[in-house]
């Protein structure tokens, strides 16, 4: 048992450049920035990166063999010096393809931590059709939902029970039903109610589903209510299909925090639920145009296993993405096959059998901001505004009507201010908001990244 | 029920600060790094950060009420401008204290992403003993772990099976029985191994646990195998289970892929294993010393949810990270009252009744690092050297016989090159590596955060 494996011994980090290579339809590829620590030339981070993502170690070894080698070592076979961009050619025996966590730890696990690079970012994964054939994808996507919520064309309008944490089960029921009979489609909590001393879970979730009905009664409208069941895994499950015994057909996750374990195996049990994905977290990795994962990565895994509506930046609000990064995203998200874009980093990708996902934009967003998200966005689109309805001078009914109201102007070929002018509502919203406070410091510009 | 709530609303961004609060033994305090966006004080962007991790938004709501406020609203209690590092305290109501989720979902949340701030890290948390109480922490923990291996005052040695991915399970548990033989205590899976298309998860651990047990026989060892159970929740239980099974007494699970969520419901099934924690991803987040979450505080959520051992950096190794910063990780995973370290962002804390964990080094090591390890982390270390093992010019055995000899040298008082005149293992493994190569870039100096 104990002979050598082999003699010959591959050299460490050599042998993986090949730029005659073309990935083969079974290929996984990975577009990375890389800026190289000082010494090191970009073709040999590069290859570094390679080796740390697959088969290899910072040093030649007894027991990796020249065969083995020719076989498994990824191709690196792309590399912009000016960009700093090279893209790596994966073959699908180094993954266990219907497993989120294993693909991350090898293409996006030890990378960053590598003293031959000083910055990393996973910008982009295209996934080959036989990979993608290990996922079911969204169970709903836009089509589903469109089709239980009953609205065939226009945006969705949502919002955010605010304060995030603070109000009792019965005062959350009662600021949800104001929000749905103002003219909101869908309710949902915040990314870190869950269930709270003063807050339980599952009283939330029957107060708010009877208050759901009663408005839907008023209304004549089909509501929504995306109650949070981020939890360890065993109670996420129990909390779930608590939601669906009191007749709930959507739940939320935070997908990040949570974990992909946790988030794919809830998406595989076919609760028949719409799975809502909030995305809390994922800046501490995202943000850094040079370091860490792209929210398009994080965006196409959430695709993949299968959530329906995704959170993917307020476009126009708060948070700092730019309008092309978040577009960008979404197009990922909701088109079949979609283009590479060099500007976003975005590779190209065939999406084959799995459904879209629709876009979620919140995160500082009011009245005003309805127009240039659908116009960037398009109509597949939820606007979810927390503060922009809460905050209204007469607070969450009118609040929740003027955002209808601004939806409605922009589907009937008004501006905001036009539309206003006969809709109270919507006509306080603008006096309060409508000024360039929140996105004065909003880059609208695509990043694209300049190496140092 | 349409009735408003409150009629005097609390203005946005004020109020959270309160130089005179001394947290109480219920506040969970957190330490950030902020660089806030230009035009905003430091004070200013800390208001910001206070309300969007608690019950805040971006503009006065009719929905919150002054009472609320005063009763939930976290405390800016510390500002250090020169440093940009703020401290805050939180209530425990704003807390679902046993869910790790959703304490992530709120102080690591949306922070990261705000326009206010061009760069924020969440540096520490300091659990009070009311959050600590819903913890179990390590089940075994390092008195645990040195009784299963029957090993009571020196360092572990362990290695990973190499190349990462590419050998057959025959191969795998070979290349395994080698390392046990000539002197490894453990042997691990690599963080990208789990079940693939050449290495099936069952057959290879049936295999490698034989090979286990003839290495104890032949050795009158105990040994430890660390096979990776990484997967979608439900494969991961029934991986964990089949391990159990074969009388595997340790998993290892890729704690930052997988996610909290289910790695939190594994440990708290009781599986009545060793849960070895990668941190396969950590660095996308941990690495900017400005922005993300630090590895000290993933590896204290790890003691919370109860990881048994825990990767931390190699110190001397391949990866970025200095001997200060790592060695401050290590007391705090394992000391029992840890003290404030300005130097490394590390606030106080006190561990009551929770266990140890071990520190476990890798990434990069060999033989002549071993000395420096066990003088910055103590004897209760694991560690672990892939190349350096698998790379020893006499290949597998050889190179486990040479870092177990450089373990016992330091033991006996002796120095590596002295130890190396009687013992041809560590003299030809030193001969190979015994140069400043892999570490010419690491930098050893505490990064303490200047901000620009």
């Amino acid at each position: 048992m104990a002979q050598k494996i082999v003699s010959n011994r591959v050299k460490e980090y050599e042998g993986y450049l090949d730029y005659n290579y073309r990935p083969t339809k079974e290929d996984l590829v990975c577009e990375y920035f890389i800026q190289p620590a000082k010494g090191i030339s970009l073709e040999g981070a590069a290859q570094r990166v390679a080796s740390e993502s697959s088969i290899g170690t910072w040093t030649d070894i007894d027991t990796l063999s020249q065969k083995m080698f020719n076989e498994l070592s990824p191709k690196i076979f792309f590399v912009d010096k000016k960009r700093g961009v090279i893209r790596i050619a994966y073959s699908k025996e180094l993954f266990e393809e219907s497993n989120v966590s294993q693909i991350l730890s090898s293409v996006a696990g030890n990378v960053f931590g590598m003293i031959d690079v000083d910055k990393i970012k996973l910008m982009d994964i295209d996934f080959p059709e036989s990979f993608i054939k290990h996922y079911r994808g969204p169970y709903y996507g836009v089509e589903g939902v469109r089709k239980i919520m009953g609205v065939k064309h226009r945006p969705f309008v949502g919002t955010i029970v605010k304060p995030k944490i603070g109000l009792s089960e019965s005062s959350h029921a009662s600021v949800a039903y104001q929000a749905w009979v103002g003219g909101c489609d869908y309710v949902k909590d915040d990314e870190n109610l869950t269930s709270m001393s003063f807050n339980n879970f599952y009283n939330r979730v029957n107060l708010t589903l009877k208050a759901m009905s009663k408005a839907e009664k008023e209304t004549g409208e089909k509501k929504a209510y995306l109650p949070n069941v981020t939890a360890p895994f065993k109670e996420m499950k129990k909390r779930a299909e608590h939601v669906i015994s009191q007749g709930g057909e959507f739940v939320m996750v935070d997908v990040l925090t949570l974990g992909w374990s946790a988030v794919q195996e809830l998406r595989n049990m076919d609760l028949n639920v719409v799975y809502h994905g909030h995305r809390a977290m994922h800046a501490a990795f995202t943000r850094d145009p040079c370091h860490g994962i792209s929210m398009l990565v994080v965006a196409k895994f959430c695709r993949l296993i299968g959530i329906d509506q995704l959170h993917i930046g307020g476009m126009v609000g708060k948070m700092y993405e730019g309008k092309e990064e978040v577009k960008s995203v979404g197009e990922a998200i909701e088109q079949k096959v979609v283009k590479q874009n060099l500007a976003t980093h975005r590779l190209k990708e065939e999406w084959h059998d799995l459904k879209s996902m629709i876009a979620v934009c919140s995160g500082g967003l009011h009245p005003s901001k309805v127009a240039p998200i659908i116009h960037g966005m398009g109509r597949d689109v939820i606007i979810q505004a927390g503060g922009g309805i809460h905050g209204h001078p007469r607070g969450t009914i009118a609040g929740a009507t003027a955002m209808r109201q601004a939806v409605d102007a922009e589907m009937q070929g008004y501006t905001a201010q036009e539309y206003a002018k006969t809709h109270s509502e919507l006509k306080e919203a603008l006096e309060k908001w409508d000024k360039p406070i929140a996105n004065k410091k909003v880059n609208t510009k695509t990043r694209i990244i300049k190496r140092k």
